[in-house]
């Protein structure tokens, strides 16, 4: 599923990046950020911009698809690993609190596909997390999305990114140790 | 700030409770009912209804102040039991599935007054339960809010009753317990 990009000159490719990286920035420091400034920021006029993103959703699914990427590969490399999916949890987590709101950007059906994405991913993971002790016995994929369902939750009525980002290693203490003494 | 409620004739209260208990069952399961169904499950008529309750906002605010108020007895009841801060915590979070939604109802302002009263009432019991060592060292009030937030995020996507109230469970499993190993 997560293919490679047709083929393209080389400048486009390098325009395309530039508006991610411009996006990546400027999407985390508000989820407003209109797209002609996105633009402005990477240095490529409108046509180009909307050449490469003819909407505001395929520029955030572009982002979410990167990040699933690099996970899918970290995943893949630590297979058999059960410190794995700890760590990939709090990578997403980190995530969420970067570009929190940006979800809401996204139609149902491109973030139902996202979903299904994260949670073929981070399966095997959980799975040795779990038979190698390290996850509470009735620990499923389901906890998962709970908890990044938790994180927006917590995050929502913060927009300050030091203070999300503080909230979210919170919500992630108390995931995964309780507030109660273990 | 709980207070009691201005003297009021024997049948006015009457119908104010008929419509509180009405709107409890039928908000439950809706929070997007409109006022003329409360009013007919009442038996009351509208104008009986909109002289108790002028908008949908006051019947919310009433129905959180009842909750908040047995809240507030139920602390005061238990003043120095350790175990109080965790039960009546399992006990805001089943009325946080139950009323899922109803908080969007309430002015900004409104939402902050309960949020301070809810603050006030939890602050004693938690460090009762703290100094007990019943939850970990660092344990504040804003982890209640944090936890609320939490449980707010992880039904958003969920309207069905009975899965609301399985979900809202384990997330307080999983913040008060964590869902590693302990």
């Amino acid at each position: 599923m997560a293919g490679h990009p047709p083929p393209r000159r080389r400048d486009a490719e390098r325009n395309r990046q530039a508006i991610l990286t411009a996006a990546r920035t400027l999407l985390a420091r508000s989820g407003d950020v209109p797209m002609y400034e996105i633009g402005r920021s990477a240095g490529v006029g409108q046509a180009t911009l909307y050449r490469h993103f003819r909407a505001r959703e395929d520029l955030v699914l572009a982002i979410f698809s990167e990040q699933l990427a690099e996970l899918e590969t970290v995943a893949q490399a630590r297979r058999g690993d059960p410190d794995a999916f700890l760590d990939l949890l709090r990578t997403i987590v980190e995530m969420q609190a970067r570009y929190h709101g940006l979800v809401d950007c996204l139609r149902w059906t491109t973030g139902a596909g996202l979903r299904q994405r994260l949670e073929r991913a981070m399966s095997e993971p959980l799975a040795t997390a779990a038979s190698d002790g390290r996850l509470r016995a009735d620990a499923s994929i389901d906890d998962l999305h709970l908890i990044t369902g938790m994180v927006d939750g917590a995050l929502r009525s913060e927009h300050d990114p030091t203070a999300r980002a503080r909230i979210a290693t919170r919500v992630v203490a108390l995931a995964l140790n309780g507030l109660t003494r273990s």
